[in-house]
C-alpha cells in the first residue's frame, strides 16, 4: 500500500470511487437505517451538525487531512474533487476555526462536488445555504486561517471518530453522518432496502395499536428477566 | 410506597395523573412563567433542546428508566401510555444514543401519547417533524440500541437534573422543560395566570418608554446598595 | 480614565460612540469579512450563537458586567441605551441562567436598542423572535435571576472572550460576533469594503472552474514545502 | 411530610439520620462495592472528583440547597451539622463559583462534620487538605460568593444526578460518590459485605490465572450469541 | 499607547513592571484572598489547573499571543523575560496543542523566568515537576506546534477569561490564577493583608465552636428574607 | 484481510506483536519525543489520563471494541493477552461506565499484561494503583457494566481518536497516548533517539543562556515575516 494512515504531505490522484449505482441506491436511504444495515458500525460522532436546516448528502468521499489553523490543503483537494463526491476533511488536533467559506464553496462546487463533512468549523453560512452547498461540520466559525503547513489529500482520515478511506461512501442528513466501505456499499444498500421495506409493515402495524411488547415478541424475555408489573 | 427511586426491573400500571383541569390550564403558559410561578424551582437542565424548531407539550408524565445504549423499555413504556401523555425517559447513565425513532413515534402516537422528553438521543428527525411528534432530547444521534436490560417504568426518575414522579405535569418550549408536581397542578397553572396578567400590564409600561428602574422602584436600593453614575 | 475592567458599582453615562457613517458602512458586512478585515482579531468565541435563525446585528454597544444568577444591572443598562445601540453583557463568573426576556426587550426596543450579545443564557425565545429582537447568546435557559448585587454599566467587560469598550462596533451574524474598536471603525469599514470587492473577483474565477491553486500561485510553494503526488 | 423537593426558605432541624452500626459498617467498603450492592443504582455524576488525593468519606447528609453564586445557606447548615454528618450541597443551577473554602470548613469541623459533597466549586484548596477536611466537587475555583438569597436546608436535594434526602448515608472515594437511602442501609452494608467476601474468592482465582471466561462460565453463552474465534 | 489588544506581530521591549515590593508582599497570600482583596474581580476562568500538584506562582507577566498550533512567539518571548517573570500565553484560538514543554521551559529558567501561565496545551510534564518550573494550564497535550505564524510579544491579551498586560502581577495556585494591575498592586497587597489578618481572628472564633450564623449576625437577616425553621 | 473495521463478534488470536526490541528501545523515549519522531501523528485525543500519578506504560497491543455499559469482551479479551501486552479498549459510542476494575486488573496482570487504555471509564482506582497496574482513561466511574452484547477482539479499532492495529506498540505517560504501527516500530525508535540526543545538546546550550532565537537561526525568518520591535 503507498498510503498509511496519517501520512502528511501527500496526494493520492487515483482512487477507486464506490460503485455509482451503489452510491445512488445508498442516496434513498437515511443514515440511522444505513446504520444499521452494516451492523450498527460506521457512523461519525453526533457532534456533527449540518450548518443550515435541511442539509442532505450522499456521495464518494475525497479526503483532506488539516493542520490546525490552517487550510492550504481544502485548496489542493479541490483540484482532485469530481462531480458526485463529497470533501471529508479531519484535523491533526481538535480545532474549531473556519477552515472553509464561500469561496472554497464556489470552488468546490465548479468542480461537482457535493457537500463537506468537516471535523472542525466553517464560515460564510448564510452565504452556504443560499448556494445550496450542504455542510456538516463540528462548529460555526468566522476565524480565518492560514495557509503554511502540509497536511494530506485522499489518505485515510478518521473524521468525527471514524475511519474514512477516499472513495467510500459517505451519507449525512439530519440524523448524522455514516461512512459504507465503498468494498460494501451494494451489500450495504440492498441491506438497506430490505430493513427499510421491513420497516414499512412495521409501522402499519404499531400505527394500527399493536404494540412492540406484542410484535416483537418481548413478553416472554421481559418476564424471563424478571420484569414485575404492579398496581 | 411499593416503589422507590431507580428501582430496576419494575412497572407500575396504575398511576395518579394530574387533574386534566390544571393540565389544560397550564398548556396555556411557557416555560419561563410556570417555573417562576412555581418560586424558580422543577427546571430541567438547559441541554434538553427541542429536535425541531416549533416544537411544544404539556401533558402528563409517563416516567422510564432506560439502561445505557438499550431501548427495551421504550416497548414496554408504549402500552402503559394513554392519551394525553408525555413519555420522560431517563438513563441510569450519560447516554447520548439514539434510544428513540419514528417507528417508536408510530407506536406512541397510536396510544395518544403528545411527545417525548429524554436524557440521551433521538434519531428519524425528519420523520418526526412531518409526523408532528414533538421530542425535547440531548442529543440526536442514529447509534441503534439494544434490547437486554431491565429498567423500570413508572418509578420516580431524575431527568435532566429534574425530579419527575409519574403523573406529574411535564411541560416544554423553545425555552426549556418544567415539571409540576401533580398535587400542586391546579394551583401553579392559577399562579402562572396572575403572573401572565401582570406581565400584560408590565409590557405595555415598558413598551411606552416607562423604565424598570421606575416601574420596579429600583433607584432607591440600587443607591443604598452602593451604585454610583459617572460622566 | 475614569472607569476600568471590572470595576463594580459604576454606571457611565457619556460615552463617546463609534462614528455613525462608519457603523452604517460596516452594517454592510459579514462578521468573517470584517474580522478579516481587521486581521483577525476581535472575535468572540463560537458558543455564542443567535437565539433564532436569521437574526443579524451592527450597532454601538452599551456594555454590561452582571453577576451570577442576577439581572439588576440590565434594568440599569436600559436608561443607558440609545437608538442603534446593542446591549454587550458579559458575566464576573460563567452563567446559563435566564438573564433577558421578553420585557427587558420590550424595554430595550422602546428606548431603540437593536438587540443583545450576552455571555449567559436568556428566555423568552419564541417572544423575541416573533418581536424580532435579535440575541445571540450562550445558552437558552428558562431559569430565573434575582436583583441583589451590583455589576457595572459602560466599562470595559470581556464577552465571550473578546474585549468590548463601551461604544464600539459590534456585528453579529450566523458567522458569530466581532468587535471593531470606535477608533478604527471607519478604517475597518474601509478594508472590509476592498476585501468585499475583491471577492466578488475570485468568486467569479472560480465558479468559471479556476482553481486556487493557480489563482493564489500555490503550486510552487507547495512544492517547495514537499507536497508529493502519488497515483 | 413537611419538606418537599427544592422548596426554598425551609430549614428542618429534626431530621432521621441513619442506623449508626449501618454506617460504620457501610464505612468499611468502596463506592464501587455499595453501588453494586445496591443493583447499580445511586451513583452521583462521575464529574465529581475529590479536591485532594486520598480523601475518603461516609456520614449521614445534611442537604443544603444553594442558589448560584451565593453561599449564604453554607452558615445555615452548619448549625444543623452533628458528628458524623456529611454536608450535601445541591445549587438551583450550574454553577462552579468557590462556595466553600477554610473558614467554613473550619466551622463545619468544630461541629464534627467529616466533609462536604458539593455539585459546585470550592476554593482553599491546600488549606483543606492540611486540614484533611475531604471535598469532592465539581470544580476548583477562587470566585467569591454573595449572601443575599435564601435556598434550603434538610430538605430533599439532587445533587450531581443522584436524590439525597438528608439523613441518607453519603459515601465517597476515588472512584465517585454513592448515596443510600438511610431506610435500607443496613439491609446494604450486609449486601456489600457478601460481595466483598465474594469477591476475595474471585480475585484469588483470577490471580492463578484463571480466566473469567471460565470462572463466569461465559463460552458457551459467548458462543450462543454468535461469537467467532478466527487465525 | 502603541500596543494593543489583540495587535499582531509585535514585541514590545520596554515595559512597566510592577513594584517588586508590591509583588513580594503579594507573594504571601492565596489567589482567594487577593482576588476578595481586588473586589472579586480578576480572576481567569478555572479550567486552568497545575501540570503538577504543588505549583505556586507570583511574579510579573510578559504577556505573548499565540497562533493555534503555533509556538513560535514562546521563543521571541524568552528574550524579553526577567528574572522575576512570569510568562503568560494566550492564543488567537482555542486550542489545546502542546505549545510548551521542556526545552522551553530550561530557556525561560535560564533568563530568571518563575514559570508559565498558558491558556492552551503543555507538554514533557514530569521533566517540568523535575525542573521545579510552574506550570498552569487548559491541558496537557504532546501534540507538537509548528514555527510559521506572528503572533505578539507583550501587548494586553486576554488569557482563560481575564485581561492582562504586561508588567501586571500573576499570583497562581491550586485555588486558580488571578491578575492584579501593576499600577494597584501595593493597594491589593495592603488589603489582602488586611483580609489575612482578619481571618485569623474569625478562623480562631470559628474553630471555638462560634458559628457564622452569630459571627456574622445573619440571624436577623436571614429571617427578615423569610427563613423558616421546621422541626 | 480476514478483519475488517469494527466488524462485531470476532476474536482474532494470532496477531503480529512489533518486534520486541523495537518495544525495548521505545520504552526509553517520552510520548512527546515518539509522537515528534513519527512526524506528529498517532496521538489519541489528551482526554485520555492516567488514573493515578506516576503511570507510564509502553507495550503491545491487545485492541477491544466494547459496547456502551457492557464489558464482556474484556473477559474475552483476557485470554488473549501475553505477557508485555498492554489491552486498548475502544467502545462503539462515547460512554464513560466503569468497564473496568480490580478483578479484571488482576486477571490481566496473571496473563502478563502490563496496563489498559481506554476509551471509557474504570474503577477500583485506589487498588489499581496499589498493585501498580498502570491505566489510561477518559473518566474514572463507580458504574457497573452488564455482559450482554457482542464487541470483538484484536481487530482495527479507532481509540481516542487514534486507529490501533493488534499488536502496534502503544506507549503513555503523562503527556498521553501515542501509537506506533508494528511494521515501523524500529524505524520510530531509532528516529526518536536521534531526537533525544540532539535535545540533550540544545538543552545545554538554552540552559547556558543561548535563545532559541540564535539556536534554531530565527530572527531572520521573523524578521522577513515582519515582526517589528518597539520600545
Amino acid at each position: 500500500m503507498t498510503t498509511s494512515l496519517n501520512q502528511l504531505g501527500i496526494v493520492k490522484r487515483n482512487i477507486v470511487r464506490a460503485d455509482p449505482a451503489a452510491v445512488a441506491k445508498l442516496s434513498r436511504f437515511g443514515v440511522a437505517t444505513i446504520h444499521e444495515a452494516m451492523g450498527r458500525v460506521g457512523l461519525m460522532k453526533p457532534y456533527l451538525r449540518p450548518v443550515y436546516g435541511d442539509a442532505k448528502l450522499c456521495g464518494t468521499a475525497v479526503t483532506i487531512l488539516l493542520q490546525p489553523g490552517d487550510n492550504w490543503m481544502m485548496h489542493v483537494a479541490a483540484e482532485q474533487l469530481q462531480p458526485g463526491d463529497i470533501a471529508v476533511a479531519a484535523c491533526t488536533t481538535d480545532s474549531e476555526d473556519g477552515f472553509f467559506g464561500d469561496l472554497l464553496a464556489t470552488s468546490f462546487m465548479a468542480r461537482g462536488a457535493k457537500g463537506l463533512i468537516i471535523d472542525g468549523g466553517v464560515r460564510d453560512v448564510e452565504e452556504l445555504e443560499r448556494m445550496g452547498f450542504p455542510v456538516f461540520s463540528r462548529a460555526i466559525s468566522a476565524k480565518g486561517t492560514i495557509k503554511a503547513t502540509l497536511g494530506s489529500v485522499n489518505i485515510p482520515v478518521i473524521c468525527a471518530g471514524a475511519l474514512v478511506n477516499p472513495g467510500d461512501v459517505v451519507i449525512a442528513d439530519r440524523d448524522g453522518v455514516v461512512v459504507v466501505p465503498a468494498a460494501i456499499a451494494g451489500q450495504v444498500a440492498d441491506a438497506a432496502e430490505v430493513r427499510e421495506n421491513n420497516e414499512t409493515h412495521k409501522r402499519q402495524k404499531l400505527a394500527a395499536g399493536v404494540l412492540g411488547l406484542d410484535m416483537y415478541k418481548m413478553r416472554e424475555p421481559l418476564a424471563t428477566a424478571g420484569l414485575q408489573y404492579i398496581d
